[in-house]
């Protein structure tokens, strides 16, 4: 131990360790029950089949290393007073949080029909994987939980961004040694570069090693502890040991390294925001039972850089411990046998219910739960008060923080239009001036963050370093540009680690949006889907306040990356989103710089939601003024009158639809030319910027009605309709409308390479000479009248072939050319 | 330098360094040229705006860098007889490896209008990322590839794919430091735990910080030197340093650097296949330049365990080395403003133009290429001969290595089928038989793998370690099952790892299938996205040999997630590959077993595509013999005559159709209740094994002629279908057919819980009570005859919610049901 910390970190007494095991003892209980028992929760009688769930299901092998963090974060919590909160990565071990909850009382607050006496006690065992009850993972409806531990590797970049802004919190994150061998995990771990000692709050990773995962052992329990410490180490961390299998002696350890680790972080804020108390001291041993290898440069509160080295808890204990340590004659506590339910045959052999019974008895339940089948008063000793027991945390019910975010008036940002398509600008770059403006204002509230995978500036938002830097705290150099060592943008090269630390941002009740490659976030693909599993269950429990909505702005889109090629294209994610919860999910294609703005104005202010924007970074055609784009956002789709031949007086022959900035001016540059060489023609124009407007409205709350939709394509017109993505989307979402058999969609059909702007499209049919084709194909009797126009469209495709190849680049006319309306 | 390593390891001669530099600034000259010239392109004229193209497109901050390491693999391939192949991480230096690839020959041998001389140069710079040429990344285009670079995170667990299994070759890796932050780049670093020395190759992570991203400096770059060497050597590596801005310096110490390590390499195999050369010796500096840190407990051959602690180079140069320093006023060369295109203007500012004609002059092309154009042989000194170029090795056009898969006939591992439904098995199990013996008949060639994330024995397929274990190279318990120092069974909890491995493998020419949680797969949608952009692309070029497909088995499915909960249960994997080009996507779900079957053996014997295998692994009933699974699944969907009411006489009224094992056995069970209380309703089953077959056959080589889909399920009568996942793909699939407007289709709505296997498909409204309600309401006339049936099946429904609830598990009138046909 370093001689200035921890000053009254004497042992515990004897009377102190029997509390904290008689609570995990406690824990240990509830656990076992919750996977077996439907009834005789207190084992009065003796145990009989009638007593066991028909069907076994949860995770026990995780869940005593589970109940002995969070004992020893209570006892930690209590004695130093800290406001803290726990992410913890094995959920899959529900019963051991639920157990903790439901002993500290803050799940029967949040449930009063688990009610802490024997009665709630048998519902909660009843409950637990059981039809109409709670799931076996932590999830949404655990008290105290911002993250689901079933599919794996999140933990850590959620605890980070849990952290961040949040300079008197400390979050615990248990990272289970089987969680540790995913990417999202292995990355996240370089988060300490990014975490500022002033302003955010402290994470204390506590590796749990017990070995296994469903069915092999682990890799980073098995290796030599001298080279895990350096893999810590070389992650910018100062391990702190604790090993064992006896549990008043891993009960020592862990209450001192868990003294040392709070002390530790303590003395790295205390002297990050005083500047005082420098701490440059070589780690030793901190406590009999904890080996600390605080030995090497990198150790103690600073390294030779100056950068804060945090400390980490290696817990090494057996999986399954306290478990039978054998069933049917093979290991099964400390072996992966033990890793879901050990006993498997309770119902129909005597023998296994036998098992069962000692081993639950073996925790004493008359110890720990009184007469009424409450916890007895030594196990709720160490068990801190009100909010800041672990399950009772605002920080995991983030709705209840959550302030409105000081967005300002549009106004200062949007571009003047006086006339559709009269200039041109960089949606994205306008609508960086309403993000430097939000993170201006939020400037001392510190409750908004932009996160992205270094391309912040190459999405055209770099307006925003004139309010914030981009988060750093490794070496500056003099050429370095806006790191900023208390910087709200966040930039490291892993989508994951980007989304992770946004969740938990947002989930413990700030506002935050993600811009990112269009194509590249599909590598969040997954992370998404569980947030808004997350978000779409969180919306039916009362007692969740509604978060801030999770923002996407995918940018530097499928269109305009002619330059990176075939590897950069893909517009799928759209997709993706509309197979999850509508009630959640929401899809903007704005058009122009200020419908961005108006979306990302309406993003921005929603709750519980996803929303996906997709907008362009090139200079394009100003087609609506603000008041218009308000307008037409507001109803996710209209009627171009302007762009179209609508007189309010006819029928239109062809309804020209687009979504999408390259569709829409593609969409506008068909209609004038139908307009100069098909005078009569009646054309009307339609926007999408809302998709889900397309989806029936029973199937999404903005889903058009039929009517609605009617109006807007007709029944019986030909539509072409130009998008952004895969065609075959729009087919999914309009395929109930009357109208659909009708419907001639164009879009990316997977025809990509290194190339010119214009000639994407071109390869994939949606230029504007192709869709005037397919309007002359598809208008009932135009083919024969325009016969010389179709073949004027199509010589100038062959045109734009010859010159793109002999100029590399887009032909005028097409570049240059201009909106008349 | 160990005193027993690199006996020969004199440093280089003055003649060898002029060499290796001229090798090298050819290469840098080469790059440059790409990125800006499509004229003149020896600069035997002034440089006119006319030579310069109009879009300035491609990276060059990596590119010197990717051309000291060209430069130094040839050396040291030359020198040491290596077989080598280099995978390029930072494959957006496409500049770079082109350029080596012409120089070397293998582009001109490959590509012969790109010749080896003036004119070919010309045609190489013009080409370069312009309309109809080539990518502007390392591409399937460009030989010696096997890895696109643009997306950054996969490039050492590729190159831990190629290795495997190919024990004379060594796998150069260029990991950018930009790369290095993704996750899973972070997570394939502890591959090394799963190479076997004996009949494994060896992986040479060449660690490349040049310091920067698109827009900030990277975190490895800006960490102390030694808590850098503390995460390579925490990875289980051994670092060798390479760092310099001075060429001849650097020169130097990567000859050093590189032979230092082929040394240790070659001594690990030694001593893991002749169990000799002891080398536990502690490491010192391996040449003057080189500062090899190997202190420390992990470093050298062998660490305290025995596993081997294989060399990795980190190469610190600056970005954009060589290039302008200054443009603007601003420093670019160590900066990130060399990441793409450092002269921006050069076309039309003079200034910039001179600039870069002095940069291009910098590198002495006269000294470097002769009056025809061609490299001269002192640039071509270090290059080696033949297939040992890395730009014509046969490793990296895997399909020219590619051997028939050894596939037993499945006559030995079918189930007996009597009659449908007699029986139930375990498809996945059944499968399990057929790897068994695959692995065992490829035990000597070693050229068939499964991977899986810790899921083999949980998926069923335990049946494999039969003939394999699970390779496994860290220390081994008394415990532990199934490790094997050896064994082809590749288990890591990382789906991405999994994933590149399999890559890795796959394209340098052997076989493998990849098993994986459905739900989970979703982590992985960004990388097979790139492996069909690969393989599509990969198609379309005559000397890239047909490989192996990429096969996936997804079980524990979205229907038998019911213990996990919501967050395991997503059946979206096939949406997603369905986006994707139609020639490599296939999309099997079969019914039973010998289904499963039929459809694993048609995948391990198909080239160049992405097969995806949806499969339960719980009990399900058999339906086919293997005969009957046969014929059914060469025809891809087809009516089961038997499931039906079908005796060639009359039309069906209704067509209930099916795809999945779940929604088949839901279909079954409706038939069966249909019988029973309507029998005088005609009905046709159809299942549906093959899901492109739904597809127009104009979009998917497997889609269904309309004829042939009309003759199927009708062109007028109602289609009730049942799919496996998300319904509305159905329709995205079938909506150009003339029955569209009668298809109804259920399945899995993202209504998701805990509870029991039953219930899933009733909340899914999948269930067959439901499907029966469906034909009432869907059959003209039924409506008023079916009242009382259809008030029976909402009674079911009803009966089954109070059971679940009561019982916590399924009534025994649907677990309990059997077919009788």
């Amino acid at each position: 131990m370093r001689k200035d910390e921890d000053p009254d970190g004497v042992p515990l007494t004897d009377e102190e360790l029997d509390a904290l095991d008689a609570h995990w003892r406690a824990a240990n209980y509830l656990s076992v029950g919750q996977i077996y028992l439907m009834d005789n929760p207190l084992l009065r009688k003796p145990l009989e089949p009638e007593h066991i769930k028909p069907r076994l299901l949860g995770h026990w092998g995780t869940s005593p290393g589970l109940n002995l963090v969070h004992t020893h974060l209570n006892r930690v919590i209590r004695r130093h007073g800290l406001d803290a909160l726990c992410v913890w990565g094995p959920g899959h071990g529900g019963p051991a949080v639920l157990a903790n909850a439901w002993l500290e009382g803050s799940y029967s607050e949040t449930y009063p029909d688990v009610s802490r006496d024997e009665e709630g006690m048998a519902r909660l065992f009843r409950q637990f994987s059981f039809p109409g009850g709670v799931p076996s993972h932590v999830a949404p409806e655990t008290p105290g939980s911002i993250h689901e531990g079933g599919e794996l590797g999140y933990s850590l970049s959620h605890a980070y961004g849990a952290a961040l802004d949040n300079p008197d919190l400390l979050v615990a994150c248990v990272i289970g040694d089987g969680e540790a061998e995913t990417g999202p995990l292995a990355a996240s771990w370089h988060s300490d570069k990014f975490l500022d000692p002033v302003h955010d709050g402290a994470v204390l990773p506590i590796l749990h090693l017990n070995g296994y995962k469903i069915a092999n052992p682990t890799v980073l329990a098995r290796l030599p502890e001298a080279e895990l410490d350096e893999l810590l180490r070389g992650y910018g961390h100062d391990p702190l040991h604790v090993t064992g299998d006896d549990p008043r002696q891993v009960h020592r350890a862990m209450a001192a390294a868990m003294d040392t680790a709070v002390d530790r972080i303590r003395r790295i804020q205390r002297q990050a925001r005083t500047g005082t108390d420098a701490g440059t001291g070589t780690g030793t041993s901190a406590g009999a039972d904890t080996g600390s290898t605080g030995a090497g440069a990198g150790a103690g509160a600073g390294g030779p850089d100056g950068r804060p080295r945090w400390p980490v808890i290696v817990l090494r204990t057996p999986k399954g411990w306290t478990g039978p340590a054998e069933v049917d004659g093979l290991p099964v506590e400390g072996t992966w046998r033990s890793h879901q339910v050990p006993l498997s045959a309770v119902r129909e052999d005597p023998a296994h219910r036998e098992q069962l019974e000692a081993w639950l008895r073996s925790y004493r339940p008359d110890e720990l739960f009184d007469e009424r089948g409450g916890p007895r008063e030594r196990v709720l000793a160490c068990v801190p008060d009100g909010e800041r027991r672990l399950g009772a945390t605002r920080h995991a019910n983030g709705g209840l923080l959550l302030r409105e975010l000081p967005l300002p008036p549009l106004e200062h940002f949007a571009v003047a239009v006086d006339r559709p398509g009269g200039a041109r600008h960089e949606p994205t770059g306008v609508l960086g001036g309403l993000l430097e403006a939000v993170m201006a204002a939020t400037a001392d509230r510190r409750d908004f963050r932009l996160v992205g995978p270094d391309e912040t500036a190459s999405n055209r938002l770099q307006a925003v370093y004139g309010a914030s830097g981009k988060a750093w705290q490794e070496p500056l150099l003099d050429t370095d540009e806006h790191l900023d060592r208390h910087g709200r943008v966040m930039e490291i090269l892993s989508e994951h680690t980007c989304q992770g630390w946004l969740e938990g941002y947002l989930l413990t009740g700030r506002h935050g949006l993600f811009s990112c490659y269009e194509a590249f976030v599909h590598i969040v693909d997954s992370m998404v889907n569980q947030h808004i599993k997350w978000l779409r269950t969180a919306r039916t429990l009362p007692w969740r306040a509604p978060i801030a909505s999770l923002n996407y702005l995918l940018t530097s889109h499928v269109w305009r990356q002619d330059h990176n090629g075939f590897s950069h294209q893909d517009p799928g994610f759209v997709d993706h989103v509309l197979n999850k919860s509508p009630e959640v999910v929401r899809v903007y294609l704005p058009p122009d710089a200020n419908t961005l703005l108006t979306v990302a104005d309406h993003a921005l202010r929603s709750r519980d939601q996803v929303n996906v924007i997709v907008a362009g970074k090139q200079p394009c055609f100003d087609w609506l003024s603000l008041d218009d784009a308000r307008a037409h956002c507001a109803r996710g789709a209209g009627v171009w009158e302007w762009a179209g031949t609508e007189d309010g007086t006819r029928e239109p022959d062809v309804v020209l639809a687009c979504a999408g900035d390259v569709p829409t001016e593609e969409v506008l540059a068909a209609a004038a030319l139908l307009r100069r060489h098909l005078p009569g023609l009646a054309v009307r124009v339609v926007n999408v910027v809302d998709m889900t407007r397309l989806m029936p409205h029973e199937e999404h709350p903005h889903g058009m009605t039929d009517g609605e939709y009617d109006a807007l394509f007709t029944r019986d017109k030909p539509v072409i309709f130009a998008y952004h993505g895969y065609p075959w989307l729009v087919h999914r979402l309009a395929y109930r409308r009357a109208g659909h058999p009708n419907l001639h969609v164009r879009g990316y059909k997977e025809v990509g390479t290194t190339t010119t702007p214009f000639d994407m499209v071109v390869r994939n049919d949606l230029d504007r000479y192709r869709l005037v084709m397919d309007v002359i194909d598809r208008v009932p009797g135009l083919a024969v009248r325009a016969v010389g126009v179709r073949q004027a469209m199509a010589d100038a495709r062959v045109r734009h072939h010859d010159w793109i190849r002999a100029h590399g680049s887009d032909m005028p006319e097409v570049t240059d050319w201009t909106w008349a309306g």
